[in-house]
Parts: structure tokens; sequence; C-alpha cells
């Protein structure tokens, strides 16, 4: 069975409080489990870890060259961790970026992602499935 | 049924030739094929445009006016096409933006795209996939 | 008589279905028509042209050789044609240009016109009345 | 009968003296005494001003609440007075940016209006008759 | 009595007309009476001076060489008057900048003072709450 | 009674110690208590946290949400800290900016805050005042 | 016998009557009947296409695939146009890119090629002697 | 005889209290006086003016008209003002900018002025002595 | 005996595992303890401390202050991290900045770095050498 | 006969040795042997000189007044020196830039040619090609 | 009796034959003989050195530690040479930078003088007047 | 027995003289003289090079050649020449770059080094002991 790892950024756990029209009223929680409902339905188990610390998110990612593939919503990390950058490079695992807003349609500063150069690929703009289409992403064959 | 019009930018003609280690060797051809299979089983239809020129690309956006969705690798003219941004801005059907190639792993150049901040989402890395990701993403519901 | 050539850019064609907020509910086809009224009684005549490809607006200019004057309106091309910057200064014929937003009130990429410095004038924020300040400009005596 | 508030900024008061070759040989007198005669024949009432000082710039708009629009020519204020853009804002009138040269076809540093977002419309390159294409724009029915 | 000069640059004498939404319905001469109300219980004596002229501001800041502080909001001028920010530094009298809006959270061009450098700390984004901020600045024994 | 968080970040713990010619010779304890005890005297009851990592402060922060307010110098982070800004606008407590440096008169890389432009004001440049006047910006009536 | 596509981008259909002093007075069809002869001696047979539209110089160069050469003046596109520039990277055909006029001699937007990095060589500066430059850089034994 | 006007802008009128250091301690009426005597046995008659509104300096150098040669130090204004660049344009009188200290050898912001390409030259870095070599360029024959 | 604390930043602690062509195959350990040896030998005392949380490496500089000199590989902050900057003006003891890559010959982005300007030098490109480099650095006499 | 000097910059010396898969194998003698035999073909005299001094250029170029033509390979100088520049300037004889890779394929730094602008043509990425290119470009008749 | 050295750069042997419409027909060693005149009637000795070759300007100003001053013109050295800036800032000498024309008039990469801020002061515009202006200003007392 | 070739660029003859605040008391030739006697104990033999000109310090690096190693402190060359850096790649023998004082914490324009990216490693800010760290970079085993 496929292990994937999802990691979540800073701010993520305010999910469901925070500008809700900008990122809905779901909490990271809900988005978590039917995400993983849907995955052990395409026979693929995904682990959830969350966390504000920049470093913390580096150690995870260190700590997921076991799996067969991570989903990061890097958060604002994702405009300036060079760190997460080369955490990402330090494994074999491939990485899946997703933003659940449109960064493009956003301020300036959150058009640049300095760890896109080194995922598999992007995905952002779809809201809750932005998860879900990554995850598709990892399935063989496709759903 | 609903109906999603599948756009592809200029040189999208030549994929199969073009620098298979960047892009493959399916043809677009092929690529589309597979794609209107994957939608027929999930109740809808693609239809398919390719053009080389930037205001063909600008035509059939508008033409896309009645359709549920579009899928649209603008190709080069990402990075620079305000005419094709305005013509997505111009248009009700949501559009959403596929590279096969992760742009932001390539050229400084590919790392801009002038017409993301005016669709729903972006989807890059994944080859063929990303058009068959960008599918799901109308799919209701999620497949 | 005089001839005026009027030539519409891009995504023109879609005036009055796009954004009428923004461009108003006339069509291209109504505001020429009125335009056409007005240049009559001042003893011009005008002729209309509207294109989405950057190309054929090239050619179009290089037609207006024989004209009095042209009013372009060249819509997103007017940020990064070079090309039609270069069909402007082959010709003879003075060229106004127009717009009917006040392109230095919407997004910074709007701010930069290639082809001003090779226009006699241009005319911008009026809506459909840029286009007949521009008329005006061509006539003798003024109106 | 409306009023419409004429002012001018900067060196304007050298016209005819200053560099002739690039702007004519008549002198701000003679281009008022012209334009409200015209004005006069359109049933409108033009008033002048004309200052090299910045701030008497900016306290003659907030004299021109009451007006029912203002043809300003900022000079080179143009191009880095953010108080004449802030008057601009702070008053309901609306007010029509016009230059005599085109602006954009001069050095690199007068391509850039800081005043040009706040103003309903601009108007650049018609010499003399930018004046007069500006008084046209607030005519009722138009000329 | 420690004495302290507020000085107010362009614009903020339409204060309680201009945007209101933006800078509150009080006039100037109200927010400077209840400044002055508050300054007298803490033993300071406040006097006023507003110019939209620039050099004027200059002038009126070489004239607080007397006074024990100055608070200044230069308005629009902050944002490009070098020639204000060498007034501050020719005298001897401690200046506080003071705006009622948050600056930064304004168009772009409003992020940049040049006069913070030489002033001896800001505050800005309290509304009429700004000017008094600084006034405690300037009391002994704070209050 | 209302409720305060005072939140310092990166190297402020470093106070007395670091730099004093630049930060005065108290401890942030010192600062601290003094500013428990004036706060107590309006009524206002202050809590204090600190932290040299990003990510703490963030969560600091998704914690202020019950609070009347937050007094934020971020220190270092100031400069670059996108999570922080999110975190900000995450909550819906009022966030004042503090500095006691005036950090527009150090290097160039200070003078640029990225969370300005989501708190309700900034105040700079007073010492350990500045933290007093953010306090005196949540009093009610002002001291 | 080698056969070399000569492939001309917009406006230069007006060569001859567009600004002569810049690029004299032959016409296209004359520089290219000159061209024909000067290769026939060489045992090279030239065809020619000529089009001020983008896409269909893309189209062009693909259809360049099985040439032995391609002499491209891509005129104006040279300086924005990523879309010819990757229709080159499509094809196995050795392209040289040439310029009538000095481009690094005029405005400072000319001096960018945005396809020179991925053509054979650059010649630029000869009039039309540039392209026979090109014509034997293609020859074996060289003339 | 010869006639010199010799214009100072803002804040010279603090010549002698101004930064001592970095200005010296001769009052400007000083330097004036001194300078008026050396002209003098040269045949050359020198008038002054000094302003610290920037409008009031483009009307000073208007008034040159018939001047000799302007001796000019802009102050600040040599940074920004587009408007005394514009009026050294607008008049016949050979200009020579001057500066007390080396301007090059200050601030980043210091280095640009935007005046000296308008004027016949520029002398810096001398300190009073500035104005005596400026005023030497303009003696026949030289002293 | 002199005491040097050496401290490695995020992604150190893959060394071995991580990018083996770039970085070679010594895990930290075993380049930590070879420099252990080293400085034994030259009565050196070595402390050693990897974090991949940027406030723990904060932290940690500050509890430096006892010792004679730090080492540190700041790894990815070496370019954004001014947190950790001022942690090292805060203290006392001089920090050498190591890196094991020439990071002038990485990305565009690795060649600033923020922290070098206020290390007392930077040695960097000699793979597990750069520290030892830097320990003799500290060595008196020089070994 | 026509006389044409060529001048080689610096490291031009060492081609044959110097990253030979990027410069090829023939030394720069071997380069001008079979020139000067070509040209002498031609009814042409090459005279040949190389320096790595920037200055000794500068004055082969002053020496090449005489002459009927420069064929100019100015090596990393290219990017820079603007004495280089002033040099060919300062003659009458025509200078022809040549370079032997396609600079604009390499690093971004060599994209930019300082002296391009003041020679007649410029021909890149030939090889030794290049030389023999701008050769024929003095020919007359051509080859 | 003083001692004046006075240097000039790349091309400055040309003048009299090089753009005489831009640096007059008189040749350097005329200039330098009427300078040597002029300064003996001063009481100064003047000597004279010209080199093309930047790093001989070096070593010609660390020659001059000795003498009473330096006058500069460095020539297209003065836009680049970092390295005799450096040489400027090696002696005690006084150096006043030098140029015939006006820098800033010209084109924009000769508007940055990087020896500038090491210098005493500048002089530019004044044609051979500049080097007497910069005698003048090494002369006591005043001509 | 090794050979390493020590080479300094321009105003390193100065050293002692030039501003010995920054770059200590001891000359060149001292410093050489004890670099020579500490190789000469590793079983190093060290020649020396000194130039103020570019290409000489060009013309010693390719008769480097031979060396196995190359001690470069190329002085204020360092951030502007392409010349020194494509003779580093013009030889096989590794160059390692030092400076005394550390560039990071000088002006703004010491901070790029274009011929680092070209060197073996970078070693900065220990006065003349960056040589002798350079020497150990070289020296096996290590001292």
């Amino acid at each position: 069975m496929k292990r994937i790892l999802v990691i979540n950024g800073p701010n993520m756990n305010m999910l469901g409080q925070r500008e809700p029209g900008k990122y809905g009223v779901e909490t990271l929680e809900e988005i978590n489990a039917q995400l993983a409902l849907r995955a052990k339905a395409m026979g693929i188990q995904c682990e959830f870890f969350q966390s504000n610390v920049e470093g913390e998110l580096v150690t995870a990612l260190h700590e997921a060259e076991g799996c067969d593939g991570v989903i990061l919503n890097a958060g604002a990390y994702t405009h300036y961790s060079i760190a997460i950058r080369d955490a990402i490079s330090a494994i074999h695992t491939p990485v899946v970026e997703v933003h659940m807003s449109n960064i493009q349609a956003r301020e300036e500063f959150r058009h640049t992602s300095v760890i896109a150069a080194v995922c598999r690929g992007s995905i952002a703009g779809f809201g809750a499935d932005s998860y879900l289409l990554a995850l598709y992403s990892f399935a063989t064959p496709a759903p």
C-alpha cells in the first residue's frame, strides 16, 4: 500500500476560522479526514503533519524519505524558505506543491515560490480539491 | 453532459517530435484521444483546439463562452500574452491553466505566467497527466 | 473627403459582453455606427477593421498608408507589440492611440504603451467618447 | 452654464518663448483666449489659473470643488507630485489630464504620470488642441 | 512650559471633506483644538501650521529651531521631499513623523518615507490619535 | 478589564546586553515590568511572550484571538516573515507594530516591514517608550 | 543540393517604402532575388517566406524541419516572441538570426533578442548583406 | 558689464547654522558678499536670490533670461525637480550647477542630479569655493 | 583551553545522504568527530550544535557568548535570516561563516549572504575542510 | 590593396588549450594563418594583434586609423570596456565585432556588449568562421 | 612651489582628432601647454601623465603621493574602474575629478562616476577650461 | 615539491601605506616573506607576482598552468574583471580567491565577486592570515 505524507505549513491550523471568504469554512481536520477516505479508496494510506515552525517542516520532510510521496502546502514559507527547498532536494521522495488559493491572483509577493523548482509539480487554486488533485497525481492507475 | 474545451497553444502540435526528453514521445493527438476517453467515462465531452496564432487562441476562448470549462495550455504565450489574459477575463467560463513541464524549474523567463491570475487554478509538471488532473477539477462528483 | 481608418485590436469584438461594468454595454458595431455618423457630419469617411491577430493589425496598418489618419485601439497589444509599433513607423499616415478605459488606473502592466511614442497623440479614459475625441483631432476646422 | 477651470503648471507661462520648436509660438494667454471663445460657443464658461508653485496648484484644485470640471496640464509636476495627485482625489470634480507634447515620445522620466490614475482621462500630443479635446470631453451633447 | 509645533502638509486642510471613509469627518481645526486641550493638560503649549507649499513647510521647520519638538504630518511630501528632509536635519529640534492612515497598507509609492530616517520616530495608522501619541512622546513624565 | 498581549521576537531576550548603545541597558524583563505597572493604572492587564522561533510567534498570535489587542515587536522577522503577516491576518485582534529603534534610520534591509500592512498601526524610534505609546493606543479613554 | 529557407517577419514586406534612411530602398523581393542568385552560384537552393503573423512564423519554422538551414529575420518579434524561440528549439535544422540594422545601436528595447540563445549564430548591421553573410555560413566549402 | 544671477535653493538660508561640520560656519550672506567682491574685480555684477519654494526658483530662472549666466545651487531640489530642469531648458542663459559638498560622497539618493543634463557644467565639493569656480567659468578672459 | 562552538543549520543533519555528489559521503557526525580530534591537537575544545529551526540557532548563538569563537554553517538561512544576523551582532564572540560548497558557483539566490557582514570572515568551497580552515583561523599560534 | 587589422582581446592567446569543447582545438595562430590566406585570395592584406591588456587594445584601435577595416574580438572586455568603445568612436575606420561562441547562449553577463552600438555590425556563434564572415563583409565585390 | 600632477586616461591622447564636434580641435599637448603656463603664473608647477592602461593610471596615482594635488580625467575608466578609485583612496594627495564634456548630458552609462566619492570634488562640462578650474581650486590665494 | 603561485592585484603594492586602519601596517613584501617561510615548512614552494594591470594578471594566470595552485587576491578587479574570470577558466590549476578584509562588510559594490564562481573556494576577512588559510587548503596532509 502506498504511503503519502500530507504536510501543512504555518497558519493552516487556522483553516475554518481564518479569512473564511478566502479559505472556506472547513477545518484542516475535516479536509484531512476527507482526503484520508478518498486515499483509502485508491489504496493509499495518508499521514498528516502540520507545524507553524519552518525547521519542523524541514525535519518532517527529512522523515518522509521512506514515503511514496509528499503533498506539501508550505503556506507563507513557500515564498522565502530556502531551507524547505533544500529539504525537498535532500530527499528522494517526490513532492507535490499545493495551494488552496490561486497565489498568482493575490499580492505580488505571493507570486514567487522558492520551492516549486524542486517539486515534481504544482497545483493551486482549487480550494480543498487542490489536495485531492495532488493525491490523484500519485495514484496508479489514475482513478 | 458537461462540455470542456481543451485549448493548446504554440508548438504543442510538435509534441512527440519536439525535445522528447522534456515533453515525452506521445503526440498531441494521442494525448487528446486518451483524455477524451477518460472524460467520456466521467460523463464529460471534450473538444480540442490547437493553434500557433495568439489571436486564434483569443478567438477560441471567446467561443468557449458556452462551455462548462476550458483547459488551457497556452505554451509560450503564457509568459507574455496579455491578449489571452484579457480573453479569459472576457468570458464567464472557468479556465484552468496547465503545463506539462514544471515551468518553475526551467528558464527564468518561464517563471512568470501573465494568465494565471485570471484562471481558476493552475496545474504544472505532471506531463500528460496535467491535462487529466485539470479534467478531474471539473468533474462532479470527483472521480 | 477625408478617410480615417478605425482599427480595433484583440477582445474588442467582445464589447457589450465583456466586463460591462468596465467597458459599457454598447457593442463595437454600435460604437462604430455612431462614430461613422458623426464623422459623416464632419465630412470624414470612416472605415473599420477589427482583429484579434497581431499580424493582421500590422497588415491593416500597412494598408492605411493612403488614408488621412488612423484611430487605433490596440487593446492588450498596446503593452508589448513592437511589431505594431514598427508598422506605425513604417507608414506616413498619422496614428492616434485611443483607449476606452483609463489604462493608468488599472494593473501596473497596463501603464506602459510601447506604441505611444510613435503615435501623434494618445487619448484614454473617456469610454466610447475616446474614439470621438480622436476623430475630432483629425477634423479641419475643429468641430 | 457649466464652469470649467483650466489649470496650467510650471513653465507653461513661458509658452511662445520656450523651445518653440517643441511647444509652438502661441503664448498661454493666446491659447486661453481661443479656448474661452470655443467654450462660450458650447455654453461653457472657462476660468484660468497658472502657477509655478506646486502647493498653489494643490490649493487651486481644492477651490475647483464647485466646478463642473478641471482641465489640468501639470507640466513637470505630472511626473512626481503626489501632492497634486492627492488634491485631485480630495475633490469630487472630474479632472482631465492634458499635455501639449506626446510625453511618451520624450525622455524616459516623462513616461510616468503619477496623476493619471486619479484623473477621468488623459489627452496628450495634440499641441494647443489637447486643451480643446479636453473641453469637448466635458460638452453635452458633444459638439 | 514646553512648546510643540504641529506642522501639517498638503491637502490636510481638506480633512473632513476629503475621502472621509479614509480620513474621518473631523476637520483639521477640530483635531488641532482637541490636541491643544490635551497638551495644555500636560503642561505643553501647542502651535499649529499648515501649508500646501513644500517650501513653506521647509521654512516652518527652520522657524521651529527654538521649540521643544515638532509633530510633522508631511502628507504626500513624505514620499519625495528631500528638501523637507534637509530642513529637519538643519535644525536641532526633535521631529516626530505622524500619519493618520497606515501608509504601509496603501499604494506602493506610499511605503517609502524619505524623511523618516532623520526623524526621532514615526507613528502611523491611528487616525487623529496619531497626533496625540506623538504628543505623549514629548511629555515628561509620560502621562 | 482589557487584556493586551505583548509579543517580542528574536534577540529581544538579549536586551540590556545587546548593543546597549543602540537598545539601552534595560532588560526585557524590566521593560515589561514597567509596562505592566502603567497598564494596570489604565485598567489594562498585560501578558508577555517572547520567542526566537518564528513559528512560535505565529502560534502566539493565533492564541491572541481572545485578547483586546497585541503589541508586537517582531524584531528581525519584521522584514521577511510572511508567516507572521498571515498569522496577524488570521485573527481578529488588532495588532500594533512597535520598534525600539528607528528602523528607517538603519540598514536598507530594515526599511521594509512585511507585517505593517496588516497591522492597525506602527510606532518606531522611541526606545522602550514605543511599547508605552502602543499601550496608550489601546486605552479608552486616552490617558 | 542544399536547401535553405529564408524567413522574414513583421514589416519586412514594407522594405523599400519603410524608413528608407534606415533600411535602404531595395524591396524584399529584390533582396530575395539577389540572394537566390548568389545561393544558386554556391549550389544552394533558397526558398522564401514572409509573414506579419507570429504564429505563421512558428508554423514556417516547424515546416523547415527537412531543410539544411534557416536564415531568420524575425523583425520585432526578435525581442519578445518566446513562441518563435520554442519553435526554433523544436526543430533540428540550424537557424541563423539576421538583422539588417545594428540593433544594438537602436532603442534600448531592441538590444534584447529572446531567440539568439537557441540560434546557431547571429549577424547584424550589414544591411541586405546580413542575409548574404548568413548564406555563406551555410556554404561548404566557404565561398 | 556682465550680469550673473546666483540662485540658492532650499535650506541654503540656514548656512552657518546647519550641520557646520558639513557646510562650514559662513552664512549665505557672507558667501554672497565675498563672491560679489571677487566678481566686481572681474568686471562682473552679481545678483542674488534664495528661496525654499521650488516654484519661486522656477520663476527666478525665467527672470534670468536677460542675464549672462546663472550659478545655481538647487539644494535638495537637484535630485527631483523636473520643474527646475524645464525652467533651465526654457531660457537661453547658460546655467552652471554648483554644490558645496561632494554629493557623490553622500547618501545614494544625492548621486542623481535631474538638472545636470541641461546645465552647461557642474562643480561640486569645494565648499564656498564652488561658487567662485563657477564665477570663473563665466569670466573672459579667465582670471 | 580555548572553546569553539560549531553550529550547523538546516539540512546539515542529512549530510552523507543528501546529494552526495555535491556534499560528499561523510555524515555530519563524522565531520564533527574529525574536527574535534584536530582541534584537540591544537589545544582547542570543540562543541557542536545542529538544528533545523532558525530560532534555535539564534538561541545557540546567544549561548555562545562565553566561547572563544563560533564556526557557523547557517545553511539555507545564510541567505535570508536577519534574525541570525542580529544574534551574531548581539554577542561579542567572533563568528566565522563557513560553507562546504562554493555558494557563488550555485544558484543566483545563494550568492547573497545576509550574515557575512557581521562575521569576522568567510570560508567557502573546501568541503569538510572549510570547517578545518575556520578552526585554524582561531588557533594561536597558527598550526 | 585593402588593409584589415584583426584584433583579439584577452585570453584569445589560449585558444586551442582553453576549454576546447567550447572554443575548438585550433590555436589563434592557425586561425590567423588561414584567415590571411583567404584574405589574400580576396585581395585583402590582414594584420594581426593580440593583447590581454585593455589599454593596449585601445592603442591598437587608435593605430588602425589608416586601415580599411578592423575585425575585433574583444573577448571579455566586450562586456564592460567603455574605454574600447570610446576608442572605436575615436577613429574613422569601420569596426566589425566578432565572437566565436554564441554569447547570447552563455551566462547572463555575456549578453551585453558595450561596444556593439559603435561597431558597423556584429557576427557571433560561427567559431573560427566568425572571423571569415567578418572578412567577407569588407570584400568588394562580395566573394 | 606647489606641484600638481595632471593625469589623463584612455583616448585622451586622441584629442583634436577624436569627435572634434564634442571635444574641440585642440590636442592634449596644446591643452597641457596652456595649463602649464597658467599654473606657472600662479606659482604652481604642473606635471603631466597620460595612459590608456588602467593599471598604469593606478601606478601614476601611487606615485603622486608626494604632490600637492592631482587633476584626474579618468576618461571611460571613470565609469567602472574601482581599481582607480582604490588608488585614490590609497594616497593622501587630494584628487579633483574633471571632464571636458558634461557627462550627465550624454549616454546613461556615463552618468555614474565610481571615483567621484573619493575625490575632493568634481568639475565637468567646461571643455579645456575644466582643467583650468581644477587648477584654480588648488591655488592659494585664489587667482 | 608543490608549487603555489600567489598573485596580488591592483593597489596591493601599497600595503602598509594604504589605509593602515583597514589593511594593517605590514607591507606586501613582509606578508609574502612570512608566507614563503610557512609554505616551506609544509613542503610548498611559493612564488609571487603583483601587478596593477588587469591584463598582466590575466597573463600571469595563463603562466600558472603548470603550478599546483594559485592564491589570488584580485583586489578591485574582483568586482568587474570578466577577463580575469575567463583566465581562471582557461587554465586547469585550481585557484583560491582571498581577501584580507571582509568584503561583505564594506561598500555594496564590493559584495559581488565575478571570479568566485570559477574559483575552487573563497577566504575573506582574516587579514594577512587569509593567505595562510588559502595555503593550508593546498597542503597535504593538512598541517
